[in-house]
């Protein structure tokens, strides 16, 4: 029987050797290294790299939480009292370079073993990877899918279809209307089921966890010498406006971590270095801003 | 009796008198005039000044919007269905100099016309005005609250110290364990009591709407010619940040706006044009930054 122990081993390599291929792909900059512990039980390895040749900041995470479940989790839940243990390892890359995506992955574990014999304990894994051009280029896009697709569907033909319309509806920004990028593939709540054991799924993040860095590595090497203006960076920083509305208003990790007491400084690693908000900006007609912003939307078909 | 045009009217008037203030303390930028409608009922004025000589970003926005409450809203307010009406300024305003504080005021009005004759109508003040220095200078802070302490005493001398302790519960960063800056009063809920009436209530309101124009431009004209290096700026930039991290995590007023549909655009105004997150920066024993942050906490008696 798959135990949490395996998992949490499991992902804290796997940061690891994202860390050790995102440098490579960086080509200068280097990961800080910092554990911390939460009083409440567990801790965690935060890994930072700022000011990189192509990073300008990224932080890969990883984190194996337990305790008592906080009473506002449990609610939203609909879980019972009890004890819980969450491992993951979260990830957000903002680079310097324009025409290079953001990128964000996370793939946990969670476990809650209830208080009386009666409930039961229950388990699932969730996660995903999605992608956030800051100008989105077809060819890039269908890559990035294309790849999700493969991973995906190694594992279950249903997979891809489900998850990459659950990542179009959870990474929306409602108040804009618009989807936070090209969306990807989003899963939560993957437990036992008719088609699936434990070990299964288990199996299906680590395949996901294994993807993001030969995807992401080769979205850097495609763009980060493609040059670029003023006017392309100030755009970047306007889209990196709507990621951080996105995180400290929608995003579901963001509100369990601040919930949960957990190392601020880690969970807001997923905030630029610098963000712009400009009154009423609105790209010229045939630019490329709008044609990024006419395909900020749910439902496209990249794969 | 005192009707809600008469209160929307005078907010009006308001709006461009602060406008006016701000533009000649500025001495270069102009306000930019927006009207807008809501679809389902009222609108507003929105005005912003951005790249000017002392300002950078800054919105004065005027709305009056009315409909039937959301029942998100109704239930969070425990209100029973209703038809409501709002009315009010807000305004943001981030200087470029770091030695300039951003200022916050708020002052609005807000009634109920329940749909049944059982439920009585309802109505209520709100709003307030708080400062948050990038650098907090104790003169610079003390002066702030000893002019709200004034404009509150001449109505109730319970005012202040109520109002200024609500403010330091209110701006609060939950998840920082800091204040948003050196506060100011914040009220809602003033509605008629043993002590006041509409009318007075009304008076006072009008009261805090006029103290901010000559507050606020002597604290430019104080600070905005003052030299500042890179590294202040780059603080600016951080404490900026965080600035959005409470308005978008924590501001009522803002959740609201989203929730009823409000103009997006005029909501975020508050944002600032450029803003920073640097992983764990933590500021030099005994520098200035230092200082300031050892001092966004609760409960610091400046007046």
């Amino acid at each position: 029987m798959l135990c949490k122990e395996e998992i949490s081993d499991w992902l804290k390599a796997l940061q690891g050797r994202i860390c050790l291929a995102l440098e490579q792909a960086d080509g200068a900059g280097k990961f800080s290294i910092e554990e911390w512990e939460r009083s409440e039980g567990g801790g965690g390895i935060t890994r930072i790299l700022q000011n990189g040749k192509v990073i300008e900041k990224g932080g890969v995470n990883f984190s194996a939480v337990s305790g008592k479940l906080p009473e506002n989790i449990s609610n939203a839940l609909q879980l019972p009292p009890s004890d819980f243990f969450a491992t993951g390892v979260s990830i957000v890359i903002h680079p310097h370079n324009p025409h290079v995506p953001i990128i964000h992955m996370n793939v946990r574990y969670f476990e809650t073993m209830p208080n009386t014999i009666n409930d039961k304990p229950s388990y699932w894994f969730g996660g995903g990877i999605d992608l956030t051009p800051h100008y989105i280029v077809n060819d890039d896009a269908r890559f990035f899918h294309m790849a999700l697709k493969t991973t995906c569907d190694k594992f279950d033909a249903d997979y891809y279809p489900k998850f990459k319309k659950w990542a179009d509806d959870y990474f929306f920004i409602t108040h804009r209307n618009e989807t936070r990028g090209v969306g990807g593939i989003f899963f939560d709540r993957l437990s036992d089921s008719e088609k699936h054991t434990k070990e299964s799924r288990f199996e299906f993040l680590k395949a996901v966890g294994e993807t993001f860095a030969p995807v992401y590595t080769e979205l850097i090497k495609h763009n980060h010498k493609k040059p670029f203006t003023e006017k392309e960076k100030q755009w970047q920083l306007i889209r990196r406006g709507r990621y951080v509305e996105f995180n400290l208003v929608y995003d579901k990790g963001t509100k369990f971590g601040l919930d949960t007491n957990g190392r601020i400084e880690s969970i807001l690693m997923s905030l630029p270095a610098l963000a712009s908000w400009q009154y009423n900006h609105t790209p010229e007609p045939g630019s490329a801003e709008e044609k990024t912003t006419s395909l900020l939307k749910k439902g496209v078909e990249w794969a």
